[in-house]
């Protein structure tokens, strides 16, 4: 039996009891650790973290927690090589898939330390202007961010133990709000290390970084008022916590997001032989199979005119016979395992519900492993599906099938598929493939308020666009409806779920008075 | 028995079925009218809604649906007089009360028609800067608001039936988005009434604007993803409305403004002769007579240092004992009713239980109505309770009695009191009572993150301030934790509720594109 991977709470390595979980080589099959969070005093470490952690974090300005964001960047790059072995072990991925995460999260932590340096040294945030409440301009009002005062909880989803962590200990830790972050069980171990890592270096204050690895139960208990409460996976665990007492009750803020049905929309004036058609081609191949279609951003639905989906299917699929899948170690694999056998199956029956509706364009199920034993590894290769129907379709729009699959889908006109589109009920993202602006504009007006990001990919910017799938802090991530709800990153609005605003109704005297402590938001 | 009062849905007057449920005269406890939502086709009023009057709505700029909210102004003016007659039968407010609930929603619908005037003919909001994606400056991100296709449902609560429809229905509106109103039984006559004159006046397109008056059975049922519902009232039913399938599993975005343990400061550094103790006697006052203290931003913890605490009791209660209350149509009266029998019982049960932890300061149990029976009339003059060791009280900081009773508390520190005010959990507002800049900036930073907003008093602004309790339009209204979480008006930040944010990534020639469109969100 493999080791317990130590918590660190309440300001202390603390051991989980029993014998715990273990954390599986999705590859090999073999054990890698163990974790659990059994037998911990979790009412100790919730209050020694909002406690100790918050008034030591909020005793500080922006520049100053900025300043420690760095120094963490500094260590991660420093261990870098050993977070990049614990993701091939733990995660199965290759090198280059490992880096989305691994070295999305360190830049993510350098970005947001840029911008909270040029906030400087103020306690809180003044948003907008002064707004006169009478003739006489000596009584106005003023709007404030202020930090809130109590912890983060952060219940992350499996597929990005590095960046889920840091994309939102970031914003948290530069808001001046401690952080305990609970990752998802299969792949917590690339999580733990680097929080201990950055707990040996001692940059922050105690109490101000906590990791529990195992199972959430009692987490929610703990949160009062002021905590808030960050959650990325399934729906169904974003309804028990957005049931739970703590925020139907007590009103804790929560951040959710759950499932996504992305899509990727060809314009309808594209032809085959257009550089948009190839656009969309590389980009839907390469989501398919970055991270082996792990991605909560991933494209799962495909529009295209009904004229070019054979062509549009002949393209796809001859991308995708090009990828070879199996074990990570090996240089010349391109796609490596899903995080788990559990996720294996999970892909297999969800393939299976959307061929109840689709036909299959590119067949995954007969690839041929490399290095990789079949009945062992979580390995999947790409599978293109397609509906010529998909007005008819209902699994099609609903169901998220978390691996390298996605469906082609027929449209007879913009309007359709707008609609369809919309039929995700709420999606991260969709993606537009178009040389024609008037045409982004419009699909832009219409499919933006169920959409927390529309990526549009013109021939003019082919080699300066930043992908489909992949979260730039700069923008917005999140979706309304099935996709949870939440907002997260987009420059400095990821601030804004760590602070509370408030209107300062007072005298212009007292408000220069308050400015002296303040920096202005400005996105 | 009267009549029902016809609801409005699916673009046409419908009467619900059965004997409905009545309402009252709180002082002379007559039968008015009854109200019943039994029998409708929900789902039809929900879709007529969301489908016609979204896309009329929609197919407008911000301009178009100003200028429909200042039609609606007219409306309601020359309609006014039939408001203040149902007010005074129907809620047993003075003339002078009734003003906060007509004449305050009427100058909130003029303040948002001005606001989206000045948007123009723009179909979205742009959200911030563009943001350089790439060292090439072709490639940004804009973050963009875009209005939400669905409805609103507002679940209203008995103390605004005027202000509480339009403070959240200008905004909507002018947001493009359909209302749905749902009224407290206990006062909805006056909702009803003043939609039923803005649809006889044909200002706005079929489905724009609805109102189901009686049970709120099955309004929650019909919400979609893009939906969004807005509740104001008890905690219990905020529980209730959070844990629903449509907001705990649709993720339906959910505004609520529940309890509040609101609170007045006087700075510690005041005598019993300074200005700003008289500034906060008088407000006290003020706050727990306006509306006979039913409103959600009154005044329920006064905290003064200790040495002034007996001159605080004996100067508030001097006010509260010039305080005439009993039938509104009497012109000497000061303070009429509660809105029902049913919030009187309440009321005096809330008393009894904060004179578990309180003493009484200035008893209006004795106190002799004018024109109005004792054994009918919901009337409740002014208490003033007091306790000397706040610390040590439980009840006091977590029960909200609706109506004219606050407890006034000694603190020894700043420290101290900023700890107390902490303890309601989240509040609306705290008051600063102070003629030092720098303590109301302190005590700003202290308290903002528990508060939705701060109003500051100093003898600056003693003739110009806008008063503790009143929620002014340019000003946040809403509050963290035990106040719901939720955030209303605040200028344009109103919108956001209502529009769905989105990162628009894409070349600069398509941003430009859908600039035209446009219109910049400035706060």
């Amino acid at each position: 039996m493999t080791n317990l991977l130590p918590n660190f709470l309440a300001g202390r390595l603390q051991t989980g009891s029993g014998p715990g979980t273990p954390l599986f080589d999705p590859v090999l099959g073999t054990e890698l650790a163990r974790v659990s969070s059994a037998g911990h005093d979790l009412a100790e470490g919730f209050a020694f973290a909002r406690e100790q952690g918050g008034s030591a974090l909020r005793a500080m300005g922006y520049a100053q927690r900025a300043e420690m964001l760095n120094a963490i960047v500094q260590v991660l790059q420093a261990n870098r090589d050993s977070y990049y072995a614990i993701a091939t072990a733990n995660s199965g991925t290759t090198t280059k898939d490992s880096a989305v995460d691994i070295d999305g999260g360190i830049f993510t932590l350098g970005y947001y330390a840029k911008q909270g340096a040029a906030l400087g040294d103020a306690r809180l945030l003044l948003d907008g202007e002064r707004i006169r409440m009478a003739k006489d301009p000596l009584f106005q009002t003023q709007h404030v961010m202020s930090p809130t005062r109590g912890v983060a909880l952060f219940i992350n989803a499996f597929n990005f133990p590095s960046w889920g962590l840091w994309e939102k200990a970031a914003p948290a830790l530069l808001s001046g709000v401690p952080v305990i972050i609970k990752p998802a069980t299969a792949t917590a171990w690339l999580t733990q290390r680097m929080v201990m890592d950055v707990i040996d270096a001692k940059i922050l204050p105690p109490g101000a970084l906590s990791v529990i690895c195992g199972s959430s139960a009692g987490l929610m208990d703990q949160l009062q008022a002021f905590d808030v409460v960050s959650f990325t996976g399934s729906a169904e665990t974003a309804r028990i916590i957005r049931s739970h007492p703590a925020v139907a009750e007590r009103s804790v803020r929560c951040n959710i997001e759950a499932d996504s049905l992305n899509s990727a929309l060809l314009d309808p004036a594209a032809s085959a032989d257009s550089e948009s058609f190839q656009l969309l081609v590389n980009e839907v191949a390469r989501e398919m199979t970055v991270k082996s279609g792990q991605k909560c951003t991933a494209i799962r639905r495909v529009f295209v005119p009904r004229a070019l989906y054979d062509a549009a299917a002949q393209a796809i699929g001859a991308k995708l016979a090009k990828i070879s899948v199996g074990n990570p170690r090996v240089e010349t694999v391109r796609m490596g395992a899903l995080v788990s056998r559990e996720q294996f199956d999970s892909v297999q029956a969800g393939i299976a519900q959307l061929r109840s509706e689709a036909e299959v364009l590119h067949d995954g199920s007969a690839v041929a492993l490399v290095d990789a034993d079949p009945a062992v590894a979580a390995c999947v290769a790409p599978t293109l599906l397609g509906c010529r129907e998909p007005s008819k379709a209902r699994v099609l729009h609903q169901v998220e099938v978390f691996g390298p699959v996605a469906t082609l889908m027929a449209y007879d006109s913009a309007e359709e598929a707008y609609a369809l589109i919309r039929r995700g009920e709420g999606s991260l993202v969709t993606s537009l493939y178009s040389a024609d602006p008037v045409f982004i504009a419009q699909a832009t007006q219409e499919l933006a308020s169920s959409h927390g990001r529309v990526h549009a990919v013109s021939p003019d910017i082919a080699a300066l666009h930043s992908g489909h799938g992949n979260v730039m802090p700069m923008s917005l991530h999140g979706g309304p409806g099935r996709a949870g709800g939440g907002e997260e990153l987009g420059g400095l609005r990821a601030l804004n779920f760590y602070h509370r605003r408030s209107a300062v109704q007072a005298s212009t005297v007292a408000l220069d008075q308050l400015a002296t402590q303040a920096a202005r938001l400005v996105y």
